[in-house]
């Protein structure tokens, strides 16, 4: 659902309509200036061949110092979701589950169902601040689970688990030898102290990608924290899928890095103002939400709705959102993105609530 | 075994050893400028964000006219090597067989592997000049096989199907309801004439690249001509795995196809030198070897030669070639990538010939 109403709305632009875009997870801001210089030194320069399918050396380095592991547990990949889509490709075999808290990103449950795995969902509820609840994570696990895949802070509920919540879920996963892939995407640019899987030591995996800190969603980059037999692994599908990410674009990312404290400063800021005027323009609705973490997402309920009805409702109005059914059972759910300027921001919440009444 | 090697020499190199690579299919000409620059015009203006998962419109479409299919039939790839990986993922399942002639590309027999089905060989030989068996095809096809796998030019031989046997081979394909898989990453800049598996309509499967023909490879940027249904379902895959080819990318790949004639020309012409160079210092040895039909490589078998050994003996001299078992059995033949300037290709095969004597 999430990936249809993205490529309807595109088409809809390709015909000339205007569409206020608060669907989608990408920043409205352009690439920084610098990042994008670094790229074309580099191509220029003839970084433009083949490399290693385990990613750039010095980028790997740079990664490995910023997360205190060694080179060896780096892996450069194609954004954050190929990074996610190798990791279950290589460690779900058909019979084998995955235990997803809901609400989830449309992509965990696609790929998982491509690969033939279950899927197993623990419920979080707006009613309880989106909060996991450990005993019931326990009772979703048996000898047939790989998997929990944490989304820290979360798509679409754009919340941060708490730190007790997350020592405890550390605890139940290691009791039960099961292993944590966390995708902590938009971490360096949460409005709270984020707690990264990474702080209980090398046993789980961390997932992370220069898009969302960096305005870079369309340079496909990211990367993976895995012991180091996963990333001769994860190198071995790269050599028969992908090669390598550019290396103009890992030179790119590089610069990004050495610049990481500025850019993801003012795009926090950014976000938080976005973030506290949609919370003012909705505190004056009937629609309940909770207060993002982080950016870029709310995930209010309106009682009642049908949201996918609404969805094409309003996108027909010129707004495009994304149904809450596209994260889970969650029908009286929307998630609205804030990735566009704060004017687009009020003219687009402005008519969910004209269309809602 | 292709990839051992070329990981091992970027290792030796990174430690500041000079060696003459001729092991890899990555031209050593540097990408046309006009294509960095297209690249480059296009980042800045701000064209870094996510976008369609079956690739721009544009590109599809000139690319739709070059093959004088519709526009719904190409899907723009992360390198041809994503469109080969997707295209089995999707259409082989566990129990499924594909038929593949030898010696093939490595990526072929891992990817399918990687997949759990079986990868069925019909073997080739230099003493027939690598001529394909079309009865001996048709004996490897039973009811579970799905697809046929041609590289044509092929990668390690050089060698072009003639038209009367490709005649043959998609006759059986469409009697039997077998699907071709048709990789064509080298036709553009073959010696010879090339006839394409869409030159029979449109049942089969045509796998490009802008890699070899516009000296490219860093950049993944391929495409398939596949029916529309197939082209939904990849859209489907690139959506929960990779999101698009940059769209910086795509718009170099577009202006590397308004000048395909002038870039491809050139690139020939190049190869064409180096491929006379190379067999004319051939012929005055005691190594056998069949005629490139097209860049990039040499195939020459050595009566008696362990090609695995010979290989590291020789990257040990600081000549890297790839092994014939690279390609499957072919363990008295190695392959030569004429990927580098005459004079280090008249080096490089003056050490080979030392070592083997």
């Amino acid at each position: 659902m999430l990936y249809e109403i993205s490529e309807k709305t595109m088409k809809l632009e390709s015909e000339g309509k205007k569409i206020i875009k608060l669907n989608l997870g990408d920043p409205d801001q352009p690439t920084p200036n610098e990042i994008i210089e670094a790229a074309y030194e580099s191509m220029k320069q003839g970084k433009t061949k083949y490399s290693s399918s385990a990613g750039e050396n010095k980028l790997r380095e740079k990664l490995a110092n910023l997360h205190k592991v060694s080179v060896d547990n780096v892996v450069i990949t194609t954004g954050s979701k190929w990074a996610i889509f190798s990791l279950m490709f290589l460690l779900l075999k058909k019979g084998r589950n995955v235990v997803i808290p809901t609400p989830y990103w449309t992509a965990y449950e696609l790929t998982a169902k491509s690969l033939r795995a279950e899927t197993r969902f623990l419920r979080t509820e707006i009613g309880s601040e989106w909060k996991i609840d450990v005993e019931k994570l326990e009772d979703l696990i048996d000898r047939k689970t790989r998997l929990i895949i944490l989304n820290n802070p979360n798509n679409p509920t754009s919340k941060v688990i708490d730190e007790k919540t997350l020592d405890e879920i550390v605890q139940v996963a290691n009791d039960k030898g099961i292993t944590i892939l966390s995708d902590e995407v938009y971490s360096d640019i949460s409005f709270v102290e984020t707690k990264s899987v990474l702080d209980y030591g090398n046993d789980h995996i961390l997932v992370k990608s220069f898009s969302k800190t960096f305005a870079m969603t369309g340079w496909r980059v990211g990367y993976a924290v895995v012991e180091k037999e996963l990333v001769e692994k994860m190198m071995k599908l790269n050599q028969i899928t992908l090669t390598n990410v550019p290396v103009f674009v890992q030179e790119a990312a590089l610069k990004a890095l050495e610049l990481r404290e500025e850019i993801a400063n003012r795009i926090r800021e950014e976000y938080r103002r976005r973030a506290d005027l949609a919370c003012s323009i909705l505190s004056e609705t009937k629609v309940k939400f909770s207060k993002p973490d982080a950016p870029f997402y709310l995930f209010p309920k309106y009682e009642g709705l049908d949201s996918e009805r609404f969805t094409f409702d309003l996108l027909d109005e010129g707004v495009a959102i994304t149904p809450g059914t596209a994260f889970g059972n969650y029908r009286e759910h929307f998630r609205i993105a804030l990735t566009v300027p704060e004017e687009e921001i009020e003219l687009g919440l402005k008519k969910i609530c004209e269309v809602l009444e």
